[in-house]
């Protein structure tokens, strides 16, 4: 049975796809519009834990969208959804089995249950997100045990996720202090480097 | 890593057992209060699929308690998700990973996300739902490749969940058909036979 996993190169997309490897044929895909050269480092980690890799072109309205409602809103959680749940679709057009790396206490993205419903019924597919019923605690013991992870401040680690092709639009419309006042703050990121265990 | 999986010897039990059996070392517990022998039918499933199994008695304070929800809201739910969060409190007491068979789509048991959080951050452990984030489509796919299943009637398939020794207390102070009021109707149940694929 196959599986195409939204992947950002992050430890949560990571994990999950180690956690259906042993049922599932795993395919990794990572989402681009084509407005940034993203989806290397995401490559790159998907040849280090083993896994076939695709790029997926979503449409650049998407994007606009996205960018419309980051700006209406002085706040990335709305335009990151909307991303996420295009890529989704996207990914269920081709797809029977799609799945990503929401974790149990994420926030963006996560679609509430019944978009998720009208996602499976309206696509035909089955999607799955194997980390839902994880919390923090789990998710970082199994991390320990099969990644090895590296950390750093969050725009020195080259990344593969939505915020990265977000951030370059406004960048070049609104210039690098809107960026920093839509994404206030940075965090500690952590960028995978490896694999501990190969297979299980 | 040992998990410790409530078990109930139904598909959606044995199944998150599958799951987490490549990552942790599993073992199944299935709850009783001593009201009645209902725990024989799990141990017979775990010994079919290859799982340690342990039974953990739980004071009948609690079926007590539920006794009473039940009883008072003409409606088993509450009374459910009662035993259920008592279950884990009882399961977390002894163990640092515990696990159970909620789903995606499921109502009762099923606890919200601040008992969850509650629930780990009171007992120290990680509780984990590994079929939280799959929907029916999915868990029937992954049945299908990993279980051999036997469908009926409910009450005519022996249980070992906590509706069993629900429905005899009250069998037992209200008769028949006070059990036939508070869970009303029957819904064709499955019954997990054996294991289509050992080990993965």
């Amino acid at each position: 049975m196959d599986v195409f996993v939204l992947f950002s190169g992050g430890k949560d997309s990571s994990l999950s796809a180690i956690l259906l490897e042993p049922f599932f044929d795993v395919t990794l895909v990572t989402c681009t519009f084509g407005f940034a050269e993203t989806w290397g480092a995401a490559e790159r980690v998907a040849s280090e834990l083993g896994f076939p890799h695709s790029v997926m072109q979503i449409d650049e309205t998407v994007l606009e969208a996205a960018y419309e409602m980051a700006i209406s809103d002085g706040y990335p959680n709305r335009a990151i959804n909307h991303i996420h749940t295009c890529a989704l679709e996207c990914a269920a057009s081709g797809h029977a089995v799609i799945a990503d790396g929401t974790r149990r206490d994420d926030r963006v993205p996560m679609l509430k249950l019944p978009d998720v419903q009208r996602l499976e019924d309206t696509r035909k597919c089955a999607y799955i997100r194997p980390l839902l019923g994880y919390g923090r605690r789990a998710v970082d013991a199994l991390v320990n045990v099969h990644l090895k992870i590296e950390e750093n401040e969050s725009e020195k680690i080259e990344k593969s996720d939505y915020e990265v092709e977000l951030r370059a639009i406004i960048k070049e419309r609104h210039g690098h202090e809107m960026v920093h006042t839509i994404f206030p703050g940075r965090h500690i990121q952590s960028r995978v480097i490896g694999r501990r265990s190969l297979g299980v």
